[in-house]
């Protein structure tokens, strides 16, 4: 089994069902963001044909492969090695039927997927403007965190050329961020339905947002109650628990 | 003194130093949220010219009047009645050097006021879009909830004009209007630099949020720590407790 990874990668357990990824450790390992995401995503209609732009590890579409029941699934990822790694992944899972992952820049996806037929977008995009935060990293940590490759504008205007009318986009984001999409999306009328805040702490300010928006949709938002990570103790939530529990016990 | 008050109207203290204002029992009562506005905005800066869109009662002029270093508080306000009504809690107040009520619909504030020149703006704008919510109420609540005589987006676009280059906007409404406010800002280039969610209950989901925009202002969004309004028994939070007995006590 072990030759299925590369020199300095490693083999994790997702924790719902028998799933595992490989992950470069001197790359940019998947975190709690796209755990939530995942969970936050899981109902999206039976038989939903789902686009993951920039797919990284492959981690939203390995688990949502299992969690929720779409049908397909096109991770999109630029960085060649990134891809390469994910695709062993997806097939060590025996997912290569639901997932394809496409070694693209997402703005030469219509090289490929057409316009106008996903149902469904996910995302967890890079957080950072270019020019902001450290920036001496890694390279591949570099394009996962900052908009080396594309931006939150490309990422909402591509993903409204490839929804179909009512299509869904479920984002994960900082709260800094906020205002940059809520008016992108405003602006590309892909319009924010369901936000949900995520917060460290009850009571404190959320520092990254869920949301769920729909293309062509109303003008109605609706805020969740917020999602808290920690316990004033420093444990895990609840609700937390329970995200990776079902995980470890379906 | 009771002979200042005209049929249906009542005398209320605010609760900070001697100020009192006179409401219409018929018609639109200040709320908790003006309450919350006037406090996240009494630092503004000491000698600013400051504008009140749709200031109803005159609450937020006459608490700003004596809870902030401003000079000046011209309170816009389109209903002929509800006007007359705020000059009287004006001169009642001794505020007459520092508050001017302005009867007009702010889209012809123009008329009356110079463009690019007010340091700050304050504003509980009615909440409502046309055609939503229950309409069938007394003609002062009606206009004083729902956009009848001037909607967010005139609100933006007429504060942008009325403000001097960094000059600052700040706006209670509710939450489901978010993303409204958020795109019409950035449209129009005051843009959020402070939000503060106010959440009925903490670890709820928020009902309400306070915005500090400025003009011209570069991209940078610093989400607060929420606002809590009631303890788990319905007694108020210690926060509120303190805005409240600021005015009690000064």
């Amino acid at each position: 089994m072990e030759d299925i990874l590369k020199e300095n990668e490693r083999l994790d357990d997702l924790g719902f069902e028998d799933l595992r990824i490989i992950q470069n450790k001197n790359g940019f390992c998947f975190g709690i963001d796209s755990i939530l995401l995942s969970d936050f995503a899981k109902d999206i209609k039976a038989g939903s044909k789902v686009v993951d732009i920039g797919s990284g590890t492959g981690i939203l579409s390995i688990l949502l492969a299992r969690k929720s029941k779409a049908s397909k699934f096109y991770g999109v990822e630029v960085q060649e090695d990134v891809a390469e790694m994910s695709q062993r992944s997806v097939r060590l899972n025996n997912l290569e039927d639901k997932i394809e992952i496409i070694n693209k820049n997402i703005k030469d996806i219509f090289e490929v997927l057409p316009k106008n037929e996903i149902d469904v977008i996910i995302t967890n995009p890079p957080y950072m403007k270019l020019g902001t935060g450290a920036q001496n990293e890694e390279k591949s940590k570099l394009i996962a965190r900052h908009e080396v490759e594309c931006n939150l504008e490309d990422i909402i205007a591509i993903s409204q050329k490839m929804l179909k009318p009512n299509g869904e986009l479920y984002m994960v984001n900082r709260v800094d961020r906020m205002i940059d999409i809520f008016s992108l999306m405003r602006t590309y009328k892909i319009e924010p339905k369901i936000v949900r805040f995520i917060s460290p702490y009850v009571g404190k300010a959320p520092n990254l947002l869920l949301i769920k928006a729909v293309k062509g949709a109303g003008e109605e938002i609706k805020v969740l109650d917020p999602l808290i990570i920690y316990n004033e103790d420093g444990t895990y939530t609840k609700e937390i628990f329970k995200i990776y529990n079902m995980e470890l016990e379906k």
